[in-house]
């Protein structure tokens, strides 16, 4: 298989939700040179990234079709299996991950959630419930849960992964803002927010062409 | 000025996070292949990514000074300044964002939420108002918000982001699942959970020893 880089795999989306507005307008094919204006890619950018998931080249002039195209990076992306999930930490962005309404169309069955604070635990959120944290381990046992959403603040985010992995989690979801150690073999994605904001002011300090 | 990778500017803010830990401890001094074996980086990259951003050079043996690092750092990242911030879209993600405690410390400062729902136009969430639309332009301008914080659905993404631009904002922060266009000049960072879960998916699926 193909190595994808990080840049590449996180434009595979983008791609995807293009092509379900074109198709929605009724829309039967589409050449990279469209891809490429539309999504600010290049188009050797797009030529390469659609050829590393598609046997199928596009042909000349008339471009690829949309729907199989879809098929293709849905099928890629894991949005036609379930995979599940449990998220740690039901505060404001843990809550707001919970009722994000498009998870499961991406293939993620978030089974619970979990919180040490006995307000929020029996409750639901997004409808899932909100479980005490000693029931982690059996419900990741019986859901197979393999992708755990880690929501909880710094300081108790790396006990929470280990207390995770030790029940069977492969992969951390990590929305906490610090460093996390996992053994090798499992994955750790990191949603981080400062990290985002560096590239951000960077880019609007010293790249940026209207910069002050 | 050296150009930095997006990675590498990525991981600024998990030295400083470290790095503060460390402080906390009491620590004077830290080499670079304790920074390497905590946050997992190797440590050529440690020593290049600290070199990129300081003139003065760790101290074989010794280390680095933790307390000047972290000066360095904030103020390499822009946490010793205030840039101001306006939000658009208080549902479940922008209510967290507003709600989100350390952006202040990262030198972010949101002056308000804005929204287009009358119920929530009027009361504050995390201490910010939540302001009609028709008064975007003119608080962008009151506060020279250079930043642009987009949590609104995908249909009305570019919608907004032409507005905020109109009125002189200089970057978005994109938190919708969606691609959204910008003349030259203007800096755009994407965070889009479903480019984040394509990588972790994918590292799950095919990189990861431990997958069935």
């Amino acid at each position: 298989m193909e190595r994808f880089s990080k840049n590449q795999l996180e434009r595979y989306p983008f791609y995807l939700k293009f092509l379900k507005v074109l198709e929605e307008k009724g829309e039967i094919n589409v050449s990279s040179p469209t891809l490429a204006k539309e999504l600010g890619y290049s188009e050797e950018q797009v030529r390469k990234d659609l050829q590393a998931v598609s046997d199928e080249a596009g042909r000349p002039k008339k471009g690829r079709n949309i729907h199989q195209l879809i098929e293709t990076l849905e099928t890629f992306l894991g949005y036609r299996q379930k995979t599940a999930a449990v998220l740690i930490g039901a505060g404001h962005l843990g809550g707001a991950l919970l009722n994000y309404p498009y998870f499961e169309d991406m293939g993620l069955s978030i089974v619970a959630g979990f919180d040490t604070d006995p307000q929020k635990v029996g409750k639901q959120i997004g409808g899932k419930e909100i479980l005490p944290l000693d029931k982690l381990a059996e419900t990741i046992k019986e859901y197979k849960a393999t992708i755990v959403i880690v929501a909880v603040p710094s300081f108790s985010a790396q006990e929470i992964v280990d207390l995770a992995l030790k029940s069977g989690a492969l992969a951390i979801w990590n929305f906490a803002p610090t460093h996390i150690s996992v053994p090798e073999g499992i994955v750790v994605e990191n949603v981080n927010l400062a990290s985002s904001l560096a590239v951000l002011s960077h880019r609007l300090n010293f790249e940026s062409s209207k910069g002050e």
